[in-house]
């Protein structure tokens, strides 16, 4: 099974939510943290690893950059217009990704397997043929993304895994990442001095202040 | 495979952290929806269901009940004690649960099969040997409970699955149960007039005033 994998990516103040705990400098830090972390988790069989970027001049080991000349939505429809070949399309923010999540995404006999995110969203797509689906991320995508497949006529596999449905984007996700990673990300956070803590109900993360 | 499962349930004045949007009786009905989903979701080859709850008295369609005389470790640990049979524990919180998620705990070729839960918790285990095991619940339990298997010497599969890493304890899981429910659960919330609303970022969820 071969495949290219392309992973939009936003490298200048990304991750704002996280605002109120990390520095934008730490944020840019974090954000290329998870990138790398996605990138290690991609199956055997990718020919071709693009990261797509909001900024021009970008580079990152071990994947080709290309700069977005439009939105989101724009820019991947653009990709998925002409190709017929298998496309894994992942977000950057997914650093408890692994072999074995993306793995069961393109080992799927359906023509498209979806990875919905919590809240809604989509975190990740497999297309055996892009030039049939058009992307609509923002808002409720996932159920989106259901019906564009759907129009299309093309049979779906949701896939059932916590890795691919935890996207980070706010502080309450940082505990997932402490507990489930085992990637750079989270010895990023463990470096930054974050560690769990038990809260009320569940379990939240504290930041102890350097010496 | 033959096994038994075990479900511990409050029927009084449950998921409190709800109260802001639903009534205490609104509560307990969805509390109940729930279980019953839970149920529905347990694999062919159990042979016994055991509702295991907080108050005498309380009945329940399609499994035995048994009142809890003690706390919730306490209570497990006296079942655990004398059992060396294939025991499902599973939360009742766990609306998104299915045949499939469950059926790859109780498929698992290592001793015990845990499902984390969003927040540091384990929301569904599955013991080969259960007088091997110490359950405890509250604060981080999934770590907790790694090492409790670490101390028994057995081996452990963590299960990667979003529809068992979802419990149900705050307004922005509805959305999970909005979105991915199947059962019940996803039923009665849309009979209180429950729907999915955009919002900045995430999807959250909307009650509109019945008639």
């Amino acid at each position: 099974m071969s495949f290219r994998t392309v992973i939009p990516f936003k490298p200048r103040n990304p991750k704002t939510r996280l605002s109120q705990i990390m520095s934008r400098e730490e944020r840019e830090e974090f954000a290329l943290c998870m990138l790398q972390d996605v990138l290690d988790a991609i199956p055997e069989g990718c020919t071709q690893r693009i990261v797509l970027t909001t900024e021009g001049g970008f580079e990152c080991e071990g994947a080709e950059t290309m700069a977005m000349d439009a939105g989101l939505n724009d820019a991947l429809n653009r990709f998925f217009e002409g190709s017929r070949t298998n496309l894994l399309l992942v977000m950057a923010d997914l650093p408890l990704a692994d072999r074995n999540s993306l793995g069961g995404m393109i080992s799927t006999s359906a023509d498209i397997a979806i990875a919905p995110g919590r809240g809604g969203g989509t975190n990740a797509l497999f297309l055996k043929d892009p030039s049939r689906f058009r992307a609509d991320f923002y808002g409720m995508s996932f159920l989106k993304h259901l019906k564009i497949a759907s129009a299309f006529g093309c049979s779906v596999q949701v896939i059932d895994s916590f890795r691919l449905h935890t996207d980070v984007d706010e502080v309450s996700d940082l505990v997932e990442v402490l507990i489930h990673g085992q990637g750079r990300s989270r010895r990023f956070l463990e470096g930054l001095g974050f560690s769990l803590v038990a809260e009320k109900g569940r379990v939240g993360v504290r930041r102890d202040p350097h010496e």
